[in-house]
């Protein structure tokens, strides 16, 4: 409540300042809010998001542009004069800039880049000739490093005199005079130690290290597991690149996050906020994976005309179809997205295969046995309800060979559709694609033409010379 | 490669050593290594987890307990020694101790918390007290807290005194006598002041603050949002309580994205990893889901028994009846699982209804549009073949009546898959439902009664007097 009540006022202190046009006061106000409230009044005011990171303390300005949407970020990139963008981008911190730039088409990078000072432009350039998705697009060279034969007072001082332009001073990195990576060591742990004593004796020999190369889904597996903010970044020959902070393992974590979720649902990653998103693009996203699904589920059209002499003779057989063969693409949904996420947070591996079947065919014959029962007694109560005519009678005398029918297609069906949703992302990964890859409408697709065919085969089991 | 070779001799040198039995040199050996190898030695040799554990000095065997699945937690605690046990649960942080202690049945809580200290035993008491998904779950009340009124050099004192205890140093909390909040300093900017200068002139008064009945999803934009390694946690009275940890945060990103992928295949939240879940359990997580869906696709057979003699008339009608279904379900699906990842992650919010409306509208129009013409295409092509004798002739002279019946039944079907598909999400986050609830197999279930209405009420247009 009071919260609320404080926000109006920002935003009505706002409105009144920037009416007046005195740029002192409004750099005044905006360099008092927190980064976050000034990034909530661009996204309030738009038509102001120029005036408002220009008008800011260039070292503040930064710090609000790196939590803004990319949409915004352009957007504002396109308003300010050239000189604030210079001063914006040489300010902004290296692993910042390369999320940003890594958005944009070559030719207006080449033209950002060339705003840049020589020192931060060499950086840029590096960082952005690591691959998409990998460590070294995180990577910050801003960290502190001093040598094992340093003093607790020697590092206190490097610290003094390098915190200004690192990105944290939490933990501080120990390097040997090649370079090669020796140790990292908290800042606790330097503020509680002698300042006399030697670094080498207060190091505790364990450290983490990530490599450039490895891919930003097992970077943020590694920081969940070790007790860090921060991790140094290796090249192959152990000698320390670039340091990477935890708070960017929550964007990495939200963008796995949104792009798994669209590839369940049947979109390609859209990669841009869906408000934000132009509408052909939007369309192009969801357009090909649907055409896919639609020609491959062209194929059901293709089983139940194979089969439309069998329907010709009973009708009473395609009424189930649509209830056959939703259950099949329902229980293959739940098994594929279940299998999706143990394996992306890491609790299925390729070697569980055999684990996850014995469960999946248990699972599927067991729900198989729970729809087919209930099936089967929805078909006995209707035939109840036509004995005493209160609805028409369409199943005839046979009723019970239909219920027998069609519980034990639900069986077949609901099975086949738990094994092969669980199955595929394992396939799926197994080939080197994505498991989401394997979304509920593929996975839906492929069991509904053998969910016909499992239906009408077990048809003729139960029905042939007597319906069929 | 020398990773491999060194994770390899890793295990080979722990399978030695736990072979001669020499406590002393097991100790040596788990203390000299991180705790993610010690938590992967776990995993690797669960029947060892009793004696790794048991025999690490007690402030690292926290360390790994803390970042263990809750199934290997629980098992530890089964074989470890109750002496044991005491050490090992005084010594967990608090909030990771509460995180422990809330997965467990209510009669084991009891019993493990008598083995705690009076002080941890308070602690963990109200902790426990706030509720689920809440930040109080979250928090510790380990930090270090100084006043406005301290000099650099006693706010260092403070630190040096209490970082042993504290979960992180990287931010000292400023309190005021009554024990309100009054601004968090970061490390780095204590370490860069002068020892002499009072605290109060180099505060910002730009404080961020969680409170304690915050929900952890909001915790985790909070974070992103702002430049923080840990932050603050009040109550409604601006007391502050504890800190919440930012590698908490990757905990919580976790969870909730699993909890929603399940979600959206049609799962209950399992809440444990999916090999270590009782099989029971698993079936009991799907079946509510799976029958709830499969009484409501009853329908299906109720509105074909409806359209029986439609069928009997033009058995040609049923053999399109999964290829219409199934378009209605894949565009649903992927317009709500669009709309509950932009919902889940800020990007649409309830206001934006309306915009998210007209881009459906229009998207499920044109994709509609884009099947329906493949749809026209596939029947032509096909009564071409059946003019040439390639196949059995099933659509007769009428063909292209049933073109276009196909073709516009589609566009209805896609129109209204994605109209319901995306509005789900946004009508049930409005009721204060999860939005992740209108799963996949829920929106396709919902779409396919329609659906089969709306394609032989399309039938019933164009053949009406003809085939029907």
């Amino acid at each position: 409540m009071s919260l609320e009540l404080e926000k109006l006022s920002l935003e009505e202190q706002f409105e009144q300042l920037i009416q007046t046009e005195d740029k002192l006061a409004i750099r005044d106000f905006l360099n008092d809010q927190n980064i976050s409230d000034v990034a909530e009044l661009i996204n309030k005011y738009p038509e102001y998001e120029g005036q408002i990171i220009g008008n800011m303390s260039v070292h503040r300005a930064a710090s609000v542009f790196k939590i803004l949407d990319i949409a915004q970020q352009k957007d504002i990139i396109k308003v300010l004069p050239n000189s604030k963008t210079a001063e914006l981008l040489n300010e902004l911190p290296a692993d910042d800039r390369t999320d940003f730039l890594e958005e944009l088409p070559k030719s207006v990078i080449r033209d950002l880049i060339k705003l840049l000072d020589p020192e931060e432009r060499k950086i840029t350039l590096s960082l952005l000739g690591y691959p998409e998705d990998s460590v070294g697009r995180l990577m910050t060279p801003d960290y502190v490093y001093v040598y094992a034969y340093n003093t607790i007072e020697e590092v206190l001082a490097t610290i003094r005199k390098f915190a200004k332009n690192s990105e944290t001073v939490d933990v501080i990195y120990v390097i040997n005079e090649r370079g090669e990576l020796v140790d990292d060591i908290r800042i606790r742990d330097v503020i509680l130690a002698l300042p006399e004593k030697k670094l080498e004796d207060v190091l505790d020999g364990r450290v983490v290290a990530l490599n450039v190369n490895d891919d930003q889904e097992h970077a943020s597996q590694v920081f969940k597991m070790n007790n860090r903010v921060a991790l140094p970044v290796v090249d192959d020959y152990n000698i320390l690149l670039g340091i990477v902070t935890i708070d960017d393992m929550l964007w990495v974590a939200n963008e796995e996050f949104s792009e798994d979720i669209q590839k369940i649902g049947g979109t390609e990653a859209l990669d841009e906020p869906y408000l934000d998103i132009p509408f052909f693009k939007l369309i192009q996203k969801r357009a090909g994976w649907l055409i896919v699904l639609f020609l491959s589920e062209m194929l059901t059209a293709t089983a139940m005309a194979f089969f439309a002499d069998e329907i010709a003779k009973a009708v009473v057989l395609s009424i189930f179809v649509p209830l056959i063969m939703s259950s099949g693409g329902n229980s293959g949904s739940q098994a594929s997205t279940l299998i999706i996420q143990a394996m992306a947070v890491g609790d299925v591996t390729l070697r569980d295969w055999w684990r996850v079947m014995r469960r999946e065919v248990l699972s599927g014959l067991t729900l198989g046995s729970i729809l087919g029962v209930i099936g089967f007694f929805r078909i006995f109560i209707w035939h109840e309800l036509m004995n005493h005519g209160v609805i028409d009678d369409l199943y005839g005398p046979h009723w019970m060979l239909i219920a027998f029918t069609v519980g034990f297609s639900l069986i077949g069906v609901v099975l086949w559709g738990t094994l092969s949703g669980s199955m595929l992302p394992i396939v799926l990964k197994r080939a080197g694609a994505d498991p989401a890859v394997s979304s509920a409408p593929f996975v839906a697709t492929l069991v509904d033409v053998t969910g016909l065919v499992i239906y009408f085969s077990v048809a003729f089991l139960f029905l042939k010379g007597i319906l069929l």
